[in-house]
């Protein structure tokens, strides 16, 4: 049976060539250790990353691209920013739309180090919110479970009048919007590599503002600075312990690499006329409650249910009966489905990638039509 | 200019063939997030995943494949099991051959948990140093300096006596020597897969004992149990927090399969022929200082110094004038150097594996030879 892919929030699927190549390359060609010996072999490597730490300073308009460390995933990114950037016993706001890789490490730091949280719905009830403890703003940029798009813009522009730290989870955004470290003043921003940006899975990295201080949370060789008996205390040693993920971080670059070829913006306007197509049309359907977007603007994935059937079951008969392949449940974002009053349900979700046509989304349309009229 | 690499502590090169193809294969069949949606595709990488877990229990061991997490690298691992499972204010026994993996999470130990530590040479001065307070014993398996082999058999024994959490840095031993987690007593075995493993860069694991507690330092989505606010206490989700690195295990995984098929012992034998070549050759050479094991065993890495010749130009010419490609310096294991009195020179180190050849060590041998023949 043929499948159609709607599960780019959980990882993109096809990845351009180009992506294939590289990490090809980083397994054959430039499989040497970087950065931990002077021979040809391991300087070709870290060349390689070091080429695509610049392609990421460029992408996100970071100044020195050594304030890139590459990690294994947002998740190690979000714990190193919010273990490792957020105070004791300080104030912090973030949503109701964040993952579990920010609600985990913000629930530790509530439990461990005498954090308060307060949590928003959107970008718009965060200055009402802070007080004379408030040291950080921890957003998702977009909600992976309804496509909320917070308007960073604006909370930068709040963090600098507040003087608080701004720490952004891109994992849903980065690829499909243009994020800009300057003018969105954000001082640690932490990506995933496999998802919009089209690398592969394994590799994510944390980018901080020139100046912003954070302990780490893993320790270990480095290669260069061997005799310290802790971490540096340079970017990127300082984040960056044990073997890089060389093809990992290829694949990163070549993705980036890709976007730029096509066009961030031609990207966006793609997945956009998607997603439009899709909540369009399922509005007129009856018995399909749609979950979009808590701000003006939708990201490209988005949740729903059909009455009378669990969000489980759905997702098994578009697959087994479709080959449609979505992603049913909680999404690791508990707090979503609070606000959403989804608790006790849960949602499918459809989430939408360059690579999905018009003619997916319609026959994904039609599958749903069909199924609300047999129940 | 023909190369001739004896990097392999750093990381094995060139990989197995099934290697390169389990990683396409990761990267294009089994592209979606194991463990994140009930469909098809995700299921498939999920059960690939599992497929891999139960080959490491089988290779070392474990009786349970769920007490098996995938770690970004052995430095995760052993952040893990060192800032997880040590106990605060604790006594530590561990050796002067560690890898600064292990040094800067025990050192962090010292600072912030109120941790003592005894550094020994060897396996043979663990059980006089063992106090009342001595919790832990973390050992390097094998030196990544001069190669080194600790008894493990025989400190998982000491172990067992006196109730001490073994830990065991296996980076540079698992793939060439048998490890078994139950004969061995091991309650915490950190890996690493790119090296004598032969996966990829980015992929490492850490396996519990039954009954080894640990609390986990970095937190985030797990794709079930989504509503618990904290980190879930079951093995593997305990440790492994984000999107799994598939294409990364599945390399893993067929490097285990590559090592099945040769035949652990006979990769053992083949890197300890052309070890012992090198060294017996070496000791006949005027100039050439060898470093060599502390114990009656000897690993497949040694290192060396020429009379007159800085560390660091001895690899220069070696790389530049016969494509030898190794590393000079200190190999992020600076107490190492203190104990062989190198602190301040460092030492040029030859690591060997299995695609090496005796003839490779005849040129090598003839290169060095050569070299001291023109100072």
């Amino acid at each position: 049976m043929e499948t159609y892919y709607f599960d780019n929030s959980a990882t993109s699927c096809p990845k351009p060539e180009e992506v294939y190549k590289a990490v090809e390359a980083g397994i054959k060609d430039y499989n040497a250790n970087p950065g931990r010996a002077g021979h040809r072999k391991a300087l070709e490597s870290g060349k390689k990353i070091y080429e695509v730490r610049e392609k990421i300073a460029k992408f996100f308009n970071i100044e020195n691209s050594l304030n890139i460390a590459f990690t294994a995933n947002a998740t190690e990114s979000l714990n190193f920013a919010i273990k490792g950037g957020i105070p004791t016993g300080s104030h912090v706001i973030t949503t109701n739309f964040e993952h579990n890789s920010v609600l985990r490490p913000l629930f530790y730091m509530q439990d461990e180090k005498e954090v308060s949280l307060t949590f928003v719905n959107t970008y718009k009830e965060i200055e009402e919110n802070i007080k004379s403890s408030t040291k950080a703003i921890v957003v998702n940029h977009i909600s992976n479970v309804n496509g909320t798009v917070q308007d960073i813009e604006k909370i930068g522009k709040i963090c600098k009048k507040y003087n608080l730290l701004f720490i952004l989870d891109a994992s849903q955004s980065a690829g499909y919007i243009d994020i800009d470290m300057e003018r969105d003043n954000i001082d640690i921003l932490c990506l995933t590599g496999h998802k919009s940006l089209f690398g592969i899975q394994g590799i994510g990295a944390i980018c901080l503002k020139e100046g912003v201080k954070i302990i780490p949370v893993l320790e270990g060789g480095t290669g260069s600075f061997s005799k310290l008996s802790r971490q540096p205390k340079e970017m990127p040693e300082l984040l960056e312990a044990g073997t890089p993920n060389t093809p990992g971080i290829l694949s990163l670059g070549a993705g980036i690499d890709f976007i730029n070829r096509i066009g961030l913006n031609k990207i966006k306007e793609h997945e956009d006329i998607l997603t439009k197509r899709f909540i369009k049309r399922l509005r007129n359907i009856d018995k399909i409650k749609l979950y979009e977007s808590f701000t003006e603007n939708q990201g490209p994935v988005i949740s729903l249910n059909i009455e009378g059937i669990e969000s489980s079951d759905l997702a098994q008969i578009l697959d087994e009966e479709f080959g449609i392949l979505v992603r049913a449940g909680y999404h690791c974002a508990p707090l979503a489905h609070r606000t959403m009053g989804t608790y006790e349900t849960g949602t499918v979700r459809f989430s939408f990638g360059y690579f999905n046509t018009e003619e997916e989304i319609d026959y994904a349309l039609d599958a749903l039509k069909n199924i609300t009229l047999q129940i």
